[in-house]
């Protein structure tokens, strides 16, 4: 029995509505990859002072990307805070093409080259626009000094799987932080029924947040950058047919329907979430068709989704604390995995494990 | 030959791209009908001072309203200063299932519950939310004499139809002015093939704008309302599988093209800009299915539906000032219909009719 | 000691982090006033059967409304099926210069031509666009024969006062009903401190939704209309300088921060946030300045003003309930008050009287 | 007499309604730096055949870098197919403290990347977001081997200047073509009065469009990427005090005001508008003020920003063309600077100078 069943075991989690996936990860979406890229090392500066390298990146493929196709998809940020390439395309267009890759914002720009060139080396016509959305770890991690290579950018969307997500403190997870303890990456997805058909929807999570709400955690040291507030990230997938407008109105729902966010971080920190649906794929080749068939779930099944989404963002934001391990990084700082005890003190804060009653 | 054929021979229209409907209205497109109620009376006010009513409504009836259904639709407005009431529901649900109604703002409240009369009357569940959409005419019309019965709005319902759409100084267009000169109501369609197959775009405009644009007819007296700017409104029906997205992209890009519209308007009045499209029409029944099977056009053909609706919009304004007879309204004020050389100037101004090369 | 007080004084509620105004009141804004205006009553119809009228509207006046001008303000919906009329002039010019009244669907019109004649009454030049909210109160409702007169309306207008603005059962609030039970108006209010200035919060909210949320009480009557879902409906009052950018961030993050309303209601009802500013007032007399003076709030302390407005939109919720009487409305049906018990099982399922750790 | 005077004398051009700055130059904005770095060289590939790069970017510096603040900002797209990174932080913050960089898109990241050490190096706590607006300029240009180094960045920054900006074939716009000719940079100024005080309003453009539009000179050969679509990229700075939902409401109008380049562009390019105003730069140090004062101009002025907005747009468009020199780029393309009756037939086209009657 792992940590996670036991701690879940003594606080007896009531049942959510919801059914879990095979993998419990965003990958148990048919045709989804994930993968990371880690780099933990201690550098020498010029000074001869040494720092420390806690970062890297995951990074979220979701289709098969060597075809000519994209996918809809939709963002919704309150706070925005994060720089995310992409976001112009996906407003007006609503498509997704790219890789979604999570990593600091000091690496923004060399993933966002190492997807064009990804692109190219898939004999594609291209890939296009990157989709690159980043994150502060600056606590734990030298921004400046850990700049990744091409090659190792290309390695993490070579080495994509579709298995069980990693999670804690792996690839974009290793720097972060969550309220006042050790966050990083998790995953969790849900199966669903709109009208007898099964359905599937997958979260992926970095939960770098919330670490200034706490009273008794000021956070008294600076951060070396100002946007040095927290953020959480949510990529949520799903199969279900859905037009962008329904994409919009559910993500709106589910980061409004996060307890534990939004009161928990005392509304500094910001949310970043994007939803696409790989059903309705749409081919990018000249030779598609000028008028395409589609499916779309009607309008009342949509708080069907968002509850399954909810659920699901909310198993992998405590998989995210739960599976982290410990951490000590630049300036001598470490991050503790959060106690048992202070982690059902967070459950009932935040109304539970499924933010509803059973 | 009428004034308009004459006109337009002298000044040797050039052909556009596209051929018009059969009606060169709205109503070309299937199952749209159209319908006028026109106000046009003296009364005495209690101090024993005569004035003038020079109202009326025109409304568009997108589909068989006793059907329980709703069609994708989506609006853009350039300096909303125009009140419409369900369009929080159409920006976030995007659909229509109501008439959509143009009449002067002080009758917003009437028509709003006459079409949720119409509902009942209709043995529908309802019709919601009602759409009206707005203007000022109070340059010729007395409108806080103006208010309409709901018998008289019903009526307009029920006598719409799908014969092409009288234009020029009725209904909702009697009290209207464009360029100093008569405006009013105007229509117009394409036909445009998208992937060998036959499609249908109309228009219908109501002129009310760019008055203030001439610097030799300056705007001296002071309307009676503050909201006293100018508007254009614009509504497009096309039989053209198009998702709510694709709505946004083409409308924001189709008021950009209007030359005549925001230069000539010197940039005081607003514009707003209705597309709603009668393919995929969604049942509003409880028994509807869960998915629904639905046709899309490919977004590389959304320049073609944006050139049409250019096309048949700056028309259908044209015709709104050529079709206007003069009007004689409120404090003895009278405004003509412009002259041919008038509009020929015009026309030169604002770059031709149909606004580009041929 | 009254029944809220016994209630909060058994569930020892953990104190807040910022005190109440002085009437715990939107009315503790300055300048701000609101009124009633209930209809409450049996009649026979056509058929001979008797039903019931159970409804009404609440205004609020958010300035001295014989004076020319206008306050900045913004909105936010969630789910947005609530028609709300004055919205796109409020999306594009942000500003507000009408009473702004809750009422049900089927008096919007009857309210907004009551406004227009408000305006007239005061001898402003105008008071446009009228800003009327919706909601549905069918179920203890006769939505159809519950037509205002204009006389009525206006009189709510006269009447409105700068006192403790009365809650529960009245007003707009006498057909709601909220998680089941009885809902309606409630309000509260907290004053903030922005480097070392004392500023007012102030919140009233109509509560009418979170009825199907429940498993045990399932929703098995079909209301009488479509927009039968629930509806929350939220102003605030703040007299802090915001520009409408800051306006809209903070209430983007208020209603993502009710736990209470998201995940109780199931995700199935529609939230409206309406926030204006009563500070920066601005003249909309023709010989008002070309370039005004202005404060503006530093963005770093909107998330204090956010932590404020969270706290008393989730009291004025909790208000709304235990303030309320029973009802017996149309059909027979009858909502009772929530009771103790289950007020404080509601309490625990949503985290707290002021949603998070104090 | 340059060729703009011969041309210009020729066609007899009417006066606009406001003089031009001292510079007729973006820089005309006190406070305003602006500079290019070009790249045009020929390279061997590793197969031996020879390729060129034809690029460049162009960097306008809104103010004195090395302060720590920030702008009002605001940024509308129409069909937006560029990438611009910090686009979701200007959309919701309103706000920019970056140099804006136009540039390729396959250069995003390097300048990313470069603005970031930019920062750095100017002892700020930090540049944050960087603002990059790319376009496709592989008609001319090999995008893959055209990437630049931060150091030749960086000396864009380091070397921008507050003198008349270079106009045509340089910085970003070496690669560039427009209606089929050369295209590339150009900028103009405006003077205009808003309550008896003076202002200014610059511009700079970078125009890639309109190649697709003639009937006579089709594209036939595919571009080597599917964002191969052009764009007009548009920057205005002015010293008008304006709160950001001003700005939005200026840019919006002013994209609709461009006959030239939404009619002559077919409706297939993207047009990406940003303004910022140096009045009112906000700290963005710890110790500043919780309350600001600020200036803001009346609504009602809108209108003539708009206008002098858009006279200066048309001109700097105008001044691409004629400033720029022919290019010989990739696969032998040779595009030439427009003829002297080409640019009169455009003119005539695109409704004369000022796109409006004088």
């Amino acid at each position: 029995m792992n940590r996670k069943e036991k701690v879940t075991a003594e606080i007896k989690f009531k049942k959510g509505k919801f059914a879990r996936g095979e993998k419990n990860s965003i990958t148990d979406i048919n045709g989804v990859k994930a993968g990371h890229f880690t780099v933990n090392k201690d550098v020498q500066e010029a000074s001869g002072e040494k720092t420390s390298i806690r970062t890297g990146l995951t990074a979220i493929l979701p289709y098969q990307m060597d075809k000519e196709m994209r996918l809809f998809t939709g963002m919704f940020m309150l706070r925005g805070k994060n720089e995310i390439t992409g976001y112009e395309v996906m407003d007006d267009f609503c498509y997704l093409n790219s890789p979604l890759v999570i990593t600091n914002s000091f690496n923004v720009g060399r993933v966002y080259n190492a997807i064009i060139s990804y692109g190219f080396s898939l004999s594609r016509v291209e890939i296009w626009p990157p989709f690159v959305i980043s994150f502060n770890d600056s606590y734990l991690n030298d921004m400046r000094k850990s700049l990744m290579d091409e090659k190792e950018i290309l390695n993490a969307f070579h080495n994509a799987s579709s298995g069980k997500v990693e999670e804690g403190s792996v690839g974009a997870g290793l720097g972060l932080r969550a309220f006042g303890w050790k966050g990083g990456i998790g995953t969790s997805s849900r199966i669903l029924y709109l009208g007898h058909k099964q359905f599937r929807c997958g979260v992926l999570v970095a939960s770098n947040y919330g670490n200034q709400s706490s009273l008794e955690k000021p956070e008294t040291e600076s951060n070396s950058t100002r946007n040095g507030d927290g953020s959480l990230i949510i990529i949520v997938g799903v199969d279900i047919p859905l037009a962008p407008y329904q994409i919009k109105q559910i993500i709106r729902s589910l980061v409004s329907s996060l307890h534990s966010v939004n009161i928990l971080n005392n509304c500094l920190d910001s949310i970043s979430c994007i939803l696409f649906s790989t059903a309705n794929p749409m081919s990018m080749e000249k030779e598609g068709p000028s008028i395409y068939e589609f499916e779309l779930t009607d309008d009342s099944l949509l708080a069907e989704i968002i509850l399954a989404g909810t659920e699901a963002t909310r198993e992998a934001i405590f998989n995210s604390l739960l599976k982290a391990t410990p951490v000590e990084g630049r300036l001598g700082r470490k991050i503790e995995t959060i106690p048992d005890n202070e982690f059902k003190k967070l459950l009932k804060e935040c109304g539970g494990v499924y933010g509803r009653k059973n």
